[in-house]
């Protein structure tokens, strides 16, 4: 089975509702860049891929960072003068900042507050935050809740650890064809979130078991990595793997409603920003390109001037631009199982155009073959199918010059990469078209 | 007389009248791809230019294609049963699909009505079909006919012959100053269609005439040929010669009142597109200029990838964009004088930039040279035209630096061509210029 | 101080006065492209900067060009026969067409006609005319007086000399800390017209002014010539120094009320072009680009194709595109100090982008640098000038792989180049960064 079977055959209908599972099953857990949450995490998505779980000691320098010391968080609460829990992080674990240090005392609100982070323009939402590389505490709660807060002598108490362990990842390697690689890298580091990034994992999870099934030009690897030092850590411990990264994309934010959005590669021209370029134009659906730019998440590093990978970043609404983002109200009815489909389904149209992207030369190039003879061409012509690939094989058999690959090809007529495709498979059928050796398509 | 002279001199309306004559004339000729009714054609033309007739035997091979059989045909007809003629070639040469075989028998209405091709959107027309490559026989007619056709006993002739023989095309080799050749190529292949392609035929015709009595610096080579198969057969036969082809226009559809249509070469910036963007940028009429694509007429054949010849297409509505197209209503009606004679117009300008685009060198490439000096400068300033010419003279001078040929000059400037190609005329005259030897144009 | 400094500290309402001022002082001065009028003039830029005047010899060789005969111009009247100055020189220095030769003769108004020159579209305004290169006399007047003119016995003098003498410039230059320059260029040989070009004239000498007491990387060099004549002089006798001119700005039309306007170089890409184009993108104001034209001030010779320099403009209103052009309404009340400040500011902020735009080579190309161990996070981020400083600091870092200067990181980001300089300042200072060398640069 193909990729682009894998794509025409996909239920996304059941699909969705896989992914909103695994997402619903992964909700609660208190995740962070480091820590038991990522562990168990990683645990659950073993028993979907057989993904391997990496440990990277506490201290290990990668490049101009160095791997932080393990946070793991058990309890934390304030109660109030009468003893009432008033914020439960076992209610909500957005009510910690993440990367909380241990603390235990009482302290007056005026005190408090200055560790308090509420959102004012949603007041019903808590807040999501973190102090990964800076020693703090904090709680997060509903700005209406803040609002009804006495001045009263309150009891705080975190009952985290930070201290030397390990930063642990998951990495799945899925041998193609060739030794290229395409990369499709998720980060796992956030706790209560859905759309970032428990969407962008069960994604990834769903593309690495339906990709295992099919055949593969190109070898996969997926990272379930935490975002930033993940990231940085698998390139500083894999400089020669990254070499073989030939494509790769970031799944963000791939849950909610909004139209899809493609962020480029730093390359701006790279083969994955054209194949997803095509896609959308050809989707039928609303969308935006946006130019590379060096904040968003991990296509930060791989596209770092020292990689500068082809990686780029396919969302529906991007980071920060959704009232929800980094909130409670980014939660399990902000997604929906029909988006996480339709998302699955376009993951899974560019990865097709991927592996079937090839360059051909023509073995006929003085004036064009004479299709009719060699059954080609329909007799009666008719329907709008026929037509167009009957002007899919013109436009194969004119560009086919060493010079143009069939995506090329696909934007040059207008038509789509399938279209294309299936004409190029034609006309190799018919000995009319020799694939260039990979070599010269690089 | 230049080729400029050529066009500024032209009595649009007489020459317009001439061609329109000359469809007139040939309009009543059942053409096909080979047989009597081409060689009739060009037997026509040969009254009007010294046209080679070149005989090429059937199954001569051809690149992928063979030479086909000689097809002609003498009468055809359908008889009712009390032996009338209801569909009768002798009136109309659309009756019968081209490349129809020998044929005759006593059919019922519904066995014939596999055989009989009618347009329902346009009832009163009678449709042109060809079956050049598939062993067939058909009559076309109109859909207001078949309407009223009774089930009866009808007699089905077809007199045809499809036998060895030859495939005729017409030649005219007009030699210039250099060996370097402009193309004019048109098909002669359709029966009475005055649009595609009489006109075609009767603007080739126009300006073989007319370049044989001017200065080129081009050689000029015209081919009357049967569509695809012709151009394929020139081809394979004169590799050399296309060699020589540096520019070249498959002239099609020049007779209706629509607007002009540019199709680009393959190369899409081949010296003949941006000659021809010009003229038509600076002609004060509605165009549309399109790129390349490997459908439409024998600029497929020339701007195959093993050629990839800087050949393009000029015409006013491009085929298939007219409900007339291959048609009965493509007829002595639908093009008009005036359309003629602006569309030789239109060629003849192209052909002038073509003729006259050169390069330059500044003899005086530091700062300007002064025009007053030398009366280059009008006393008064004044008129448009002076101030143009006089603007023409400094964008010449300042762009005369060997990487830039006069139409680039008129492109930078946004004045017409022949204002810059006289402006470089005096600057030349005055040793302020000096041509770039034609090597280094290339 | 830098030359940002300069910019950031200037007192545009304090500036646009004292510009105003100077245009005033020069404003009753009679100048022409030689004589007294352009020493007279240069002597009083001497009293503000210490301007060298160059003297050339009449009838020098320069290039295409030969220094003219100079022109003085002690007065000049037509007298009706009550012995009534109808026109007088002393009143208003355009009513002589500038190198009028001498004349004294009496003559009827007919006569007389074919030397007076009017603007029957703005009857109160008097012309502006020359003919420099061409012997003639001519009188300019108010189409309102010549329509009142009688049949008369008129006297006309014109007490001029042309004779042999010189042509004077005025040359500064300012050594900075590369022998590569930047070319501020003006022309002086207007009489009593105050946007084109004393507005220019005063914005040059303050920009020499400032400037004299600013670091400098580059060296300046400000030219106050006679227009066409004068710059092809310099050219033609500092061909050495012109090589050293790196990027160069023609001073014209800069104290009108209209919108900016830079016409671009020759190159049409030139740092300067870039430069210029950035600051008027961020300038909150609207502007306009135009392309290079061989047609306008001094830039003609700079950009001729021998020379081919970086040298743009930039103007208010362009030359031509104002009524008030070259004619008497051209005065003090058409420009003004606001006019003149804003612009000598906007010449600032081109220069301080040239002067700091410098290509860097991240220290730290793979991956991200963690800028939050180096205090370069803010803690809380918040305002929107920290989050466009930490932006600033991500692009530098990505994109300075030796191929992208900061005016290209300006440019990809969006953001404005004192943001993206300040950023890479304080990452040099971090040692994440360092200078390519200039060689590189260029």
């Amino acid at each position: 089975m193909s990729v682009r079977d894998l794509m025409t055959k996909l239920d996304m209908q059941q699909a969705g509702k896989e992914m909103h599972a695994l997402v619903t099953q992964l909700y609660p857990i208190c995740r962070s860049i480091t820590g038991a949450g990522v562990r168990e995490t990683l645990g659950i998505l073993q028993q979907l891929i057989p993904l391997s779980v990496r440990e990277v000691a506490t201290g290990t320098p990668v490049f101009d960072w160095t791997v932080p010391r393990e946070w793991n968080i058990r309890d934390a609460y304030i109660k109030n003068s009468r003893g009432e829990k008033i914020v439960d992080f076992t209610h909500c674990n957005l009510h910690v900042v993440s990367y909380s240090t241990p603390f235990h005392a009482r302290m007056r609100l005026d005190e408090l507050k200055a560790h308090l982070f509420t959102l004012p323009e949603n007041p019903a939402w808590i807040p999501y935050r973190t102090s990964y590389y800076k020693e703090n505490w904090g709680f997060c709660l509903s700005h209406n809740q803040l609002s009804q807060l006495k001045d009263d002598d309150y009891e705080v108490c975190i009952d985290s650890s930070l201290e030397p362990g390990h930063l642990s990842y998951g990495e799945y390697y899925l041998k193609g064809d060739t030794e290229q690689e395409i990369l499709i890298s998720c980060h796992i580091c956030h706790p209560s979130l859905c759309n970032d990034n428990l969407s962008g994992i069960s994604l990834a999870t769903q593309l690495a078991q339906r990709l295992t099934a099919a055949q593969r030009r190109y070898s996969y690897r997926f990272l379930f990595i935490p975002g930033t030092i993940g990231s940085i850590t698998w390139l500083a411990l894999n400089q020669v793997a990254a070499a073989q990264i030939k494509h790769g994309l970031v799944v963000v934010c791939v849950g909610d409603a909004g139209k899809f959005t493609y962020k480029k590669s730093r390359r701006g021209d790279a083969e994955v920003d054209r194949a997803a370029a095509h896609i959308l134009r050809h989707s039928g659906t609303e969308y935006v390109i946006n130019d590379f730019s060096p904040y968003g998440y991990d296509e930060r590093q791989y596209c770092s001037p020292g990689f500068n990978l082809s990686v780029g970043s396919l969302s529906r609404s991007p980071h920060g631009t959704f009232p929800q983002y980094h909130t409670s109200a980014d939660n399990l009815e902000f997604i929906r199982p029909h988006s996480l489909g339709e998302s699955l389904a376009m993951y899974l149209s560019v990865l097709a155009v991927l592996e079937e992207n090839r360059s051909y030369l023509s073995q006929n190039p003085y004036c064009e073959p004479q299709l009719g003879k060699r059954g080609l061409y329909k007799a009666i012509g008719g329907s709008a199918d026929s037509m167009a690939s009957e002007m899919a094989m013109l436009w194969v058999c004119n560009l086919s010059d060493g010079n143009h690959s069939l995506l090329d090809i696909a934007e040059s007529s207008g038509l789509p990469f399938h279209i294309i495709q299936t004409a190029a498979g034609l006309l190799v059928a018919n000995k009319l078209l020799r694939e260039v050796s990979d070599t010269r398509v690089a």
